[in-house]
């Protein structure tokens, strides 16, 4: 498999799983200074212009809750979801299709407002609001997911991985991340693990 | 099992799901003309203050992908999610998320723009930008997702609820329909079965 990555995306989080998964896979990094995820060979590979994309034997997909979930699927005996307990397999579907639905757009309003707005008058607009969004929305994570010291308390699962991949952005969404300290201390524990440390050492492309 | 829905959301997509199903269940109806939604009784069932809300034997679900998911998990007979294939379930989650990261976002910048912005004039803005990202939305559903009649071919699955559910937007967003014939026949098609209609003849309170 081949797992298109941008740093500081939410690709951080499917190239976690397949680590933590013991899968074969190869990262192809995307430069989004100079526009890659535009270009026709990236839009061919996803015609939606956005990381991540996970190329299988089966075909491409995209869409980071889809990614995560299949890796997990595909990779059983790493037991990285409830596979086999409907009601906590929706517990974990429901996290991660908030963070991909309402927070993960929370932010986006900041770098990427131009998807909703023309107006530069409008586009600051946006920005203000961030930090208020944010926050109120780690305040809900904080407060009703996170069990501790996971997400879904003793087990490491998928949800950790897409959480600290969004948890990355709340400095420069203008939020104190020491406001929310669940969300805090299960950064430092992936963090402190030496797959996670594989992982983030290869965000940023080979010089 | 009891749903909690209003008209015109996305909450028509798991009541649909719950009838094709073939489950017992019961419809709750929230007045967002008096912001119902926001009450200290059902924020006690939804923190969110959104619809839908699924109420189970085991707790509470939140997030439409999650749970349509779980309805064709808890009745596999009903054959509503190609669950046995994780190649194809993928491609149904990326679907679905896409509807609900991407489609539901872009449409609700126009009703709902006061989640991203204060500004009287940003919102405004907003708007104006609303039929252009629906059309994109669409014209990607319509070449690239539906392969019809159905979303995923001859067979019937969650998929087309949602699709339905967002798909009832377009003409209030500015975008003509019968520019997307596939999403079109789909539409009809759905329309014109009696449990669809048994579902849609429920969607307003009883007077």
């Amino acid at each position: 498999m081949r797992l298109y990555i941008a740093p500081q995306t939410c690709s951080l989080a499917p190239h976690l799983a397949l680590e933590y998964a013991g899968a074969q896979y190869e990262i192809s990094h995307l430069h989004f200074g100079n526009n890659q995820q535009r270009s026709p060979e990236y839009l061919a590979i996803n015609p939606k212009g956005r990381v991540p994309a996970l190329v299988t034997d089966r075909g491409i997909l995209t869409e980071t809750p889809a990614i995560l979930v299949f890796i997990a699927q595909s990779y059983p005996q790493a037991e990285l979801a409830p596979l086999h307990d409907a009601y906590e397999f929706a517990k974990l579907q429901e996290f991660q299709n908030y963070l991909s639905s309402t927070v993960h757009v929370a932010h986006a309003h900041r770098p990427r407002g131009a998807r909703w707005v023309d107006d530069p008058a409008a586009l600051e607009a946006m920005r203000r609001k961030v930090p208020q969004n944010m926050a109120e929305c780690f305040e809900l994570i904080e407060r009703d997911y996170v069990r501790g010291p996971w997400v879904f308390g003793e087990k490491l699962s998928l949800a950790d991985f897409y959480l600290f991949a969004i948890a990355q952005w709340l400095e420069a969404d203008g939020v104190e991340p020491a406001r929310f300290p669940k969300v805090q201390a299960l950064q430092r524990r992936l963090e402190a693990d030496p797959r996670a440390q594989r992982v983030l050492a290869q965000q940023s492309p080979p010089a």
